[in-house]
């Protein structure tokens, strides 16, 4: 780090202030922030012990409870922000596609969305009210969390929500999504007129609620060419960016694969662009130029190896951001399942006590 | 083309030789070759009709049941190119990981590599005897292939390899096999060492059996980062290369998500570099330098696509490999299953008919 703390008033950060916000804004900061996609969830005992009583669905449309699930990592492994307990096929749910989680299965949409008549047949969403459980659990959590851990909202990004919705669950391949934009152009672009507009109404009413940062979760974009990208999603993610930079809040933009798709994620304009660990930091970071910041990139695989080798990665991520403001360190993908808590707490420790 | 023929007898290829050939050397063609990756197979309604009497592994074991099969898309698209019909995971049926195809669930391996024990326990392979059977199928190919249309033999890498070994099967996060190279290198160099020497043996029994040009398929290797690519697969995969190279056939090799791992493909010295549609031909040529050929890079979900649509895309790589001479059209992975076998034909017409 090149910022040095002449006394502690006058750090660049205080007590109070937010790590993690200062970087979204690439403000220097003294020490690098760190939370985890997926930080909340089934790898840690206090979630599992309340999945025994509750479905996920049910944790979510119970405010408390999805308050509860959220502040457990942030009890647990000190990290630098909260993100909202949610699941990104939440919206899809009004829409009325007939979303359900099947045991061990992932999502299940009963009537997936093939044709410009389902996509008319898509019912109309206000967040507010359809989703206004997810508000109450932001207002419950923005009366729990201290100002130096803030709460970040999210939504997935169109092409990921629109790709759960074609196929009718996960997929490898996204052909019947690839399909579509190819073969059926103008019942792509309706869909994702009427998703962007959905999400973009769903994430403003989250920051109104009290999201102090978002992110827009891409997860599955990186199966695209970049000019599929260029045509068929990036007005799109672009659009919901954009409302959310208006509501003041920084915005984060993650997906994965996305190596010759970074400057087209550029182009979609938010703070804060993620990078998985197929790039490295340094490497992804000039691509996007040096006006944006970046989250990442940890191979989530790493947190199952002994701790050694994880210091020698998490290091030489660190190494590369090279104490540049703007760097807030992640995996490059969610949390797996069987990860050891006790390891992900040590990451957190060796993100804090890292310096150059 | 910058390429004129002044007569026939003068032109850069004869009738008799082969475009693929050429391209793989990056000798001028005066027409793009083009082959694809799984172009036997499920989609071809002659495949289907073998495959109601025979189950893969019997097809691969009878060498004129695996001939014919080879043949049916030389005949049926005039293709460039035939490619021995096979499994990556032959060898492993020899190693003794207890090999089965479950009905539409991929390869399952029923005893798994997962300990230093279990590499020790692996049987010692010779392909020439314990794979006979795919070199009687290549004898029996090229006496029924005319010189135009050169029989591709192929292998696994041992990357993509051990990941079936490791996990037992398929796989999206290859959570074990990242698991065992971080927390057990001295297995997984043992595996790959062990898995080196058979598909080299392999590789190169083929070649002496009359395949005439080499694919090594690292389907997977696009889960890692660069710096693990380097420290756990490049050697490796460098060793089997140079080895099928030194029986004097050109050698193709392959991956998917592979864009940021390109430089270090480049090292391993094969002739030809598979490029997938995540990256425009150009720009991966551009990143390998010019001294290799490239081979793709059509999306395989394109050929859902409508006609017009597909002629775009497919003009759309020709013009960016701009006549330059080194490039075999292909898709970016194997044709899908239910792909129409009329659009792949109408694909290998554009190419043919392709002038810049």
């Amino acid at each position: 780090m090149t910022i040095t703390q002449t006394n502690n008033t006058q750090s660049p950060i205080s007590n109070h202030q937010s790590l993690f916000l200062s970087a979204c804004k690439r403000d220097p900061v003294d020490t690098t922030p760190v939370w985890f996609m997926r930080q909340a969830g089934r790898y840690m005992p206090e979630y599992r012990a309340i999945r025994e009583k509750y479905s996920l669905i049910e944790i979510c449309h119970h405010p408390e409870i999805a308050a509860e699930v959220t502040l457990q990592p942030v009890r647990a492994l000190g990290v630098d922000a909260a993100i909202l307990f949610a699941d990104i096929l939440l919206p899809a749910i009004p829409l009325g596609v007939g979303l359900e989680f099947a045991k061990g299965e992932g999502p299940i949409l009963q009537n997936p969305v093939r044709t410009l008549a389902d996509v008319k047949n898509l019912r109309p969403v206000n967040p507010e009210t359809d989703l206004s459980y997810v508000m109450d659990a932001i207002k419950i959590l923005r009366g729990e969390l201290k100002d130096n851990v803030p709460l970040i909202g999210f939504c997935g990004a169109p092409f990921t929500v629109a790709s759960y919705m074609i196929e009718g669950g996960s997929s490898r391949e996204f052909l019947k999504t690839k399909t579509m934009m190819y073969s059926d152009p103008q019942t792509w672009h309706a869909l994702m007129e009427k998703l962007t507009v959905v999400l973009t109404d769903y994430l403003v009413a989250q920051i109104r609620a009290g999201a102090q940062a978002v992110q827009v979760f891409d997860s599955w974009v990186g199966a695209l060419s970049p000019q599929d990208y260029q045509n068929f999603v990036l007005p799109y993610s672009q659009k919901i960016i954009q409302a959310a930079k208006a509501e003041q809040v920084p915005v984060i933009h993650f997906g994965t694969n996305t190596t010759t798709l970074l400057p087209l994620m550029k182009e979609a304009g938010s703070d804060v662009i993620g990078l998985d660990w197929r790039i490295p930091l340094d490497d992804g970071w000039k691509i996007l130029g040096g006006d944006v910041a970046v989250q990442g990139n940890l191979d989530p695989a790493l947190l199952f190896a002994p701790l050694p080798e994880i210091k020698k990665y998490t290091h030489d991520i660190l190494r590369r951001a090279n104490g540049k403001p703007g760097h807030i360190f992640n995996l490059g993908h969610g949390i797996l399942q069987n990860t050891p808590v006790d390891t992900v707490k040590a990451v957190v420790d060796m993100v804090h006590e890292y310096r150059q």
